[in-house]
């Protein structure tokens, strides 16, 4: 992370909100997935070309790509390979959890690859994915494996930048504390005995920007994860709010903004390229400002 | 469900555990991706041909398919059609979850179609899906308002069938409870005034068949929620301890069973095909048997 960012380019392409060249590309011969696929590929590409040199990395939501199926998966190999040329750490948003059987098949899907008797084929290989902790530790080892083998990331749900995440992730236990307390000490359990150079784990955490007012007690039980925030601009967080999350630095936690930059030239007029682009050095500048 | 069955088959293609008949298609030429995609979909295809009289349905693990990228989509729609041709009910096994515009674009993908400008790119078109609900109500109502428009079907983590679910669905609250027990509420209230003519709804929750001794606890708290038992076999789970699942009557629950089926030659001896259909039978009977 050698570029002055923590800042993190959401790619969430939405058909009815593309820029002008990737509509373009939906108009083009073929069938409509594929036609779509391009589109997206387009809209992605775009959008990391106008921000790149204001982050240090970009974000795909699965969601959007796997609406279109084959044609969606192509794109996200397509766009990963585009964001990692351009200097960018890339992270698959899926939010995955499952039984460890299945659980590992979603680590090599993203963070590995598929060994079999006639060959080894590449998973995504993203340099790190979200996940969820609901089903508990066997469901997570294997995400943890995956990463720490191919010096990858990991970030673990703990408390979400919707406004549902009160439903479950603020239930109060008996045993004191409330679920995204639990959640927290699970990860800095599943990050332990490996902190880097930085003072960092491999497995970090997704903490809403939304809900700045835990980000003291969560840093108090995850000293050594990365936090990703998202819910900057669209989901109504602020990055002057954001400080208490880079406890251990600026290493210590990525701000995230999806529609905030992709949508910029609503708020801001211009041209889509232009308007993303200073919007996202806005947030970046704004980040790197925080006092640490 | 006219015919006597509430076993579902899973389908959770693994690269070492191959029919001989899949792995001749992993052979044949082209790419690894899809070599693999043809063996997976030949695997299925061989399950499905194989189990069909015993099923009353599908369940297919998206991790397995997700690490082929665009050839395991391909081979899940496939897999799709051929599970509807042969009268079975589809369940797409992800375990999706995420904000509100992130569960729309992901119940889009499974559920529902992609509307475009450009025209409407179909989803998978699953009769149900199962999702997470670590980020609560908003998280959910996405995938809910999809499945009631297309007559579709939900399958919401509540209890899981893995020993790490203890970690955080087995927390006690401060208000009484579980985590497991707030959730199935949740569940219960997401089903609401939308129950049908068997006195259940299109919210149904996945309930692990390893913990039986819940079972009598998540159906009072659940009535009208079909439960999908995931656990039987491989897991350790067994059907004959499962009656107080079937609530409402034998439409009240579903078995899976993956591997089990798939690799019940290793047990049985035999080819494959035909120790798969008489363990499927097997399976189903002593289901069907269940006092209701």
């Amino acid at each position: 992370m050698a570029r002055e960012s923590q800042l993190v380019l959401g790619v969430d392409p939405d058909p009815d909100a593309l820029w002008p060249r990737a509509q373009a590309r939906a108009q083009e011969g073929g069938p409509l997935d594929v036609r779509l696929g391009a589109a997206f590929t387009e809209q992605g590409r775009a959008l990391i070309d106008a921000t790149a040199p204001a982050c240090v990395g970009v974000k795909l939501q699965l969601a959007c790509f796997e609406r279109l199926g084959a044609a969606g998966w192509d794109a996200l190999r397509t766009l990963t390979d585009h964001a990692r040329q351009a200097g960018l750490l890339v992270i698959a948003d899926g939010k995955r959890g499952d039984i460890p059987v299945s659980a590992a098949a979603y680590a090599d899907a993203l963070l590995g690859d598929t060994e079999s008797a006639w060959g080894t084929a590449p998973g995504l290989g993203v340099d790190a994915a979200t996940v969820n902790p609901l089903m508990g530790t066997d469901a997570l080892v294997p995400f943890v494996d995956a990463a720490r083998a191919g010096g990858r990331g990991l970030f673990v749900l703990v408390r979400t930048s919707n406004p549902g995440a009160a439903d479950i992730q603020e239930l109060e236990l008996a045993g004191g504390g409330r679920v995204w307390e639990r959640l927290a000490t699970l990860v800095d359990q599943l990050g332990e005995g490996e902190v880097g150079e930085h003072g960092l784990s491999s497995v970090g955490a997704v903490v809403g920007a939304t809900a700045p007012e835990h980000l003291i007690r969560l840093r108090e039980l995850m000293p050594h994860a990365v936090f990703l925030l998202p819910g900057v601009g669209a989901q109504g967080g602020s990055v002057g709010e954001l400080a208490p999350a880079f406890g251990p630095g600026r290493a210590g936690a990525l701000i995230t903004a999806s529609r905030a930059i992709a949508q910029a030239h609503l708020a801001r007029g211009g041209a889509p390229e232009a308007a993303a682009r200073a919007q996202a050095e806005q947030l970046r500048a704004q980040a790197w400002d925080l006092p640490v």
